[in-house]
């Protein structure tokens, strides 16, 4: 592969699905990518590029005239189009429609006033409508005239004049019901219907909880405007989950693996940044003690231990609220309740470690002959102990609830936050304390 | 809700559909949670049971009679039933197996020997088999004849006499053909099969890949066992997900948000015990260069700059490896790839905040007047940095890797063992460097 074979490879790239392209893409180094890419038959770079992540995707549209994007574009469903097109600068993506045919433009340039997170972004409009005084025969004939059904079809939808959704039928009663039965007999009124404006995140709670395979997007006056299938939902529910892990390292969701250095190292650099001020803000506060820490060296190796369990203890609990928060476990009437319970959680953690702790430390500083009061520097480091698992589990259980109600990103914002609080609370108890036995 | 009046509730939880009275169960606190399971109705238990969070459904599994637990289970799924059998102990699970009818249990016992989290633990056995050699007319008349069809059904199968497995018919094709067609025209034979022993977390990338609804699985001769559906498997890719995000915090991907103080407490402990260790083995590293920081004071205000950046930078790689792990992005032959970038990354991120540190440091010094030399003491915060930056990046890479090799799950150990790393490395170089020129 690397050594300017190419032909055995194109050959390769023609027997693999366009997935597997995007995916094989998506786990080599930008050299190799763009090799493979060039080798890659023009018909199907659309294909690959709907299933490619978005970064790299941005990377190779960025190189293509927007003819050659057009053409790419033309075969695809309409909310993949949006999805590529919304990442686009206005200018390159109204180049690009300009281009597309008149059919397809129209319903992509309403599908693009819809923002990207929504219902009505995540939607595709290739919904096959019936009306309610028909019998399944007709529908079968039109069906067959029709000649193909839109992927993963498996209701058709029931529509008055006015295109106002009736109600749906799956396509497994018109496979088994008579052919005489009319549509009205088994047209199902109560299917779970999406607002166009709906987040995206709870069309993925609805249909993860009812386990949907599609459902139809109404807009306000109820008319059909089309369906989200389970294909788009899995992507959301994906895209959600990786926000999560990937936030809270500071990362993003979409970030590349396999990306070029010097982007990284820049991106990377940032969170650094961040954490070197609020580290240094720590260390202001060990500052502040410095004396103390003259007369007794013995806390300078104590120092980390504090706020390491305080940040362990506070991670738990934040961690565990992040996740309870995209699951829409938790709400204003359960948050009091999960407050008093996480209190009671470190309460009891605090009490054992505290009490670890300080037996241990007793048991060195006493073995060691250090000179100092051995029963004072057990209660110092078993009080602070006990203070900041405490303080680090309220934390992490108030911080992403506060951080929401001011519309951040608990799982961006949180771990920063909370650890700036466990190391300067965890620094000022032990030294506190110490300073008050020992100064 | 609070105040006793019950009936309310009751009609409440009638008017809700079972999937969001589970979500409803997983968002209150336990003495609530029990209120709400002694009003919902018998029928309804097994329904609402297959919906639940495993840690929650075992709680009420536990207080049920085997009578009444098989016959919440007998109009579930086989691969539901399965999965919550699987949860118990055999002694239960054989009372349960014993009450329920004949034929389900041959089933479900068959499916019971395949492991939880492979192809076969996943699969349903409602598959709809057809023969190659008859027309649509006829698949027809067999499904009018049948009368309905299990969910997710978008293909049937097409099998010989010994159940090998020839292709899939989409049910689009039989509404949209004519009914002349014979099946053999019409029969795509290659679908994505499913081995039965493949791993769930496989399964769930080919799905997440090709946009499959439902997939079937095979046994080594080719017969067809099953098929998994996308409603399954979504479920595979949220807990998966959930896995390492949880993981990360040493928490179980399947902990209950509002479950109960003494349980809570005592699996958090455990992370907390394994944390304290690690931290006090740092410790000790400190307490070998006591004499130094007798001599230097300003060292022990310096001490937590130096790991917490090496953890951070170390956190993000390891964040990034591990999801690229799950994403399958990462095979032996990217490895090499990755290191050398994430070296990379690591030394220019080490540059850059070495000197911005280092700066720091000296005007700090300078300015406080701290009697030691500014310069040496700038050299020593800004090498370790450096000598920390790349060592955690490293350290983050290939952890993982490692860890996966020896078949310990990256997701759980890979933060202790990474920031007990760039603790020790991080007061090693510190300490090292100030001994170096002060001691």
């Amino acid at each position: 592969l690397d050594s300017g074979h190419l032909i055995p490879v194109r050959n390769l790239l023609e027997e693999l699905h366009s997935a597997d392209i995007a995916h094989l893409l998506e786990s080599t180094p930008p050299r190799v990518r763009n090799v493979i890419w060039q080798l890659l038959d023009k018909e199907r770079e659309g294909d690959v590029l709907q299933h490619l992540n978005d970064e790299i995707r941005q990377n190779f549209i960025e190189n293509m005239q927007p003819q050659e994007l057009a053409n790419a574009l033309s075969d695809l469903d309409t909310d993949d189009v949006v999805d590529i097109l919304g990442d686009l600068s206005n200018n390159v993506s109204n180049q690009v429609l300009r281009l597309l045919d008149e059919q397809n433009r129209a319903l992509i340039e309403h599908a693009l006033t819809y923002p990207e997170d929504t219902a009505g972004g995540l939607m595709n409009i290739d919904t096959i409508m019936i009306r309610p005084r028909v019998s399944v025969e007709v529908v079968l004939r039109y069906l067959r005239i029709r000649g193909s059904m839109p992927p993963n079809t498996d209701h058709l939808y029931v529509v008055n004049s006015r295109d106002v959704l009736i109600g749906s039928v799956p396509i497994s009663s018109i496979l088994t019901c008579d052919p005489d039965t009319s549509i009205t007999q088994i047209v199902d009124e109560e299917m779970f219907t999406i607002p166009a404006d709906m987040k995206d995140t709870e069309v993925a709670q609805i249909f993860e909880r009812h386990d949907l395979v599609s459902a139809p997007v109404l807009d306000e006056e109820g008319r059909l405007l089309g369906r989200i299938t389970i294909d788009d939902v899995v992507d959301v529910i994906r895209e959600e989950a990786d926000h999560s892990l990937m936030s809270m390292a500071g990362l993003d969701e979409l970030a590349d693996t396999f990306g070029p250095v010097m982007v990284t190292a820049r991106k990377r650099a940032i969170w650094l940044g961040i954490n070197l001020l609020t580290v240094i803000l720590a260390a202001l506060v060990i500052g502040i003690f410095e004396s103390t820490i003259a007369k007794v060296t013995l806390l300078a190796v104590l120092l980390p231990i504090v706020p390491s369990m305080g940040g362990i203890a506070g991670t738990q609990t934040l961690t565990l609220v992040i996740r309870g928060m995209s699951l829409g476990h938790i709400s204003d009437g359960n948050q009091s309740y999960l407050l008093k319970k996480e209190l009671a959680v470190s309460v009891i953690n605090g009490i054992l470690w505290a009490i670890t702790i300080a037996s241990l430390v007793y048991a060195f500083s006493y073995y060691k002959e250090s000179g100092v009061n051995h029963l004072h520097l057990a209660i110092t480091i078993g009080g602070a102990m006990l203070i900041n698992l405490v303080t680090g589990v309220l934390s992490g259980a108030s911080i992403p609830l506060i951080l929401k109600k001011l519309n951040i990103d608990p799982a961006i914002a949180g771990g920063v936050v909370l650890t700036t609080v466990t190391d300067v609370a965890g620094f000022f108890a032990l030294l506190g304390l110490a300073t008050y036995f020992f100064a």
